[in-house]
């Protein structure tokens, strides 16, 4: 049975993994024009790389592990037809990407970017004030497993969490829920505002003029989900009217950011080129999904396999 | 009876107190060399302005309410011998320092100053790799409301938190304990190392040559209490040697820091002037610790007064 990877590993996991599965014959880093895809039962992908044309090419194909949250690139109505499972690695951005957030959060409430300036002006003046997290409140956009995290981090600094998904339903470290069409009414109360919501027909251009005019003149706005939650010309017409007070970007409707993206000299904006979910622990992690996951389907314990992508939903 | 303030507070808070306790003639912002000193049972000051002429006029004197933690120029010796009474508000620093320390923590793992510095360059590149604070170990030294306070949100990150105090007891919020004895063995284990110490006759150039050497080479260094806990010239040499990594730091032995300090230009160094401690509830807080003292002492209950200071310990 051939597994081919559309990536890079380092060598000790090829080793292990190779010492894990002997009965498996392991292709890595190939490329999709590679002819080992006709033969291949199971494809490890980052989830960008994959169209029709590959899965035309793949007559043997049953699964697909993308080692990414985000599956917006795949075509899962045709692995939904082909009878493909497709499973992402959904949990293991967690850490790196919560921490990201409390990281920007933090450094814009104490302000550290005054502080920098100021130190390289070498300035001694005391007049920066920082404002705290504590008795503060912020709203989650997605409060699954990257959201709860960010929840649970945000409840330890006394942050009154509130999560919004479609129906309003309780989630993991939220202290209260707020449905989609709950967010207008909500937002105005916020202090925090973060959204990790994946790209889907319902979360696409969800943000529009009115919810961003909702916002305090004070509130901080984090985008760590995709960049088409809103047209970029809305956000950027909110920012300069303040409302948000300013906003941290890790994603955007074109990437890389074009050059000439009023984001990057917008002085209220934090542009970071969608590096939240990196980390040097990032392969690991994903193999460590994959492991288990690639034990159950080799035992016929399809059923056990975690993080099945519902090609309806997208995510 | 008189109670002279030696700072402004803000109106409401003149009227409150005035309301609250109706019995007592306040006197607020008013200096040291005013005529009401002579009167005043009660001063309430930052701690930085009293001296043994001023308690030799303050014929009258029993409690000096301190508005800060550090009382290293306070005269406590004396204050000792005329039986006058000093409180200070250890405990409202606690989360505007915390949160200023766990900002800089992790705007150091994940670059956040490279972030900054790519935006201005409209530069999208990837290869910005934080580090997680999960897994990761961090020394506190003097860990009291502010370290324990630290401790307990690194603890929420994953981080696993070493007290260090002088015997090496117990404190809340710490996974294991250390004695300064113990310091320099427990050092090279550590990625943050953290004093937030009163200045005192045991902590004054407690960290020298040795400690720094024993640090990784990945290892952040934050001080957040006193200056003199080392010799400044040789914690530049030990960044200068990349060990720590990297200083975030608050306190100096001057201040404010003097333009020709190395640390100015220091690409490693972090120079914040002094302010982690500061917060729009500053004054707030320190009255919430100062009327139920007032109280207490009023109804002769002056056993139940917290915040008492020890003038042997120092704080």
């Amino acid at each position: 049975m051939d597994v081919l990877f559309l990536f890079r590993i380092k060598e000790h996991q090829e080793e292990m993994l190779r010492s894990e599965f002997p009965e498996i014959r392991f292709l890595f880093d190939r490329k999709t024009d590679d002819p080992a895809i006709g033969s291949s039962e199971v494809i490890v992908t980052y989830g960008t790389d994959i169209d029709e044309s590959v899965l035309d090419r793949a007559k043997n194909l049953k699964w697909i592990m993308v080692a990414s949250a985000g599956v917006e690139h795949m075509p899962l109505g045709r692995t939904a037809e082909l009878d493909i499972r497709v499973t992402n690695v959904r949990g293991i951005h967690k850490t790196p990407m919560a921490e990201t957030m409390l990281a920007h959060i933090l450094a814009y409430r104490k302000k550290l970017q005054d502080v920098y300036a100021q130190q390289s002006r070498s300035e001694w003046n005391k007049k920066i004030r920082g404002t705290e997290l504590l008795g503060s409140k912020a709203l989650i956009l997605g409060p699954g497993a990257i959201g709860g995290e960010t929840g649970r981090l945000l409840q330890a600094f006394g942050v009154r969490t509130y999560g919004c998904n479609r129906s309003g339903r309780q989630a993991e470290y939220m202290d209260e829920m707020v449905s989609f069409d709950g967010l207008l009414e909500a937002l105005p109360e916020m202090d925090t505002i973060i959204s990790v919501l994946p790209s889907t027909q319902e979360t696409k251009r969800l943000l529009g003029r009115e919810h961003f005019a909702a916002m305090k003149d004070t509130a901080l706005f984090l985008n760590f989900g995709r960049g088409d939650l809103y047209e970029e010309q809305v956000l950027i017409e909110a920012l300069e009217k303040g409302r948000p007070s300013a906003a941290v970007l890790d994603v955007f409707e074109t990437e890389p950011l074009p050059a000439d993206s009023p984001f990057w000299k917008m002085k209220n904006v934090t542009v970071s080129p969608h590096i939240s979910a990196l980390s040097g622990k990032y392969v690991e992690r994903s193999l460590e999904i994959f492991i288990p996951n690639l034990r159950a389907y080799l035992d016929g314990r399809t059923g056990e396999m975690i993080n099945r992508v519902d090609p309806e939903r997208g995510y």
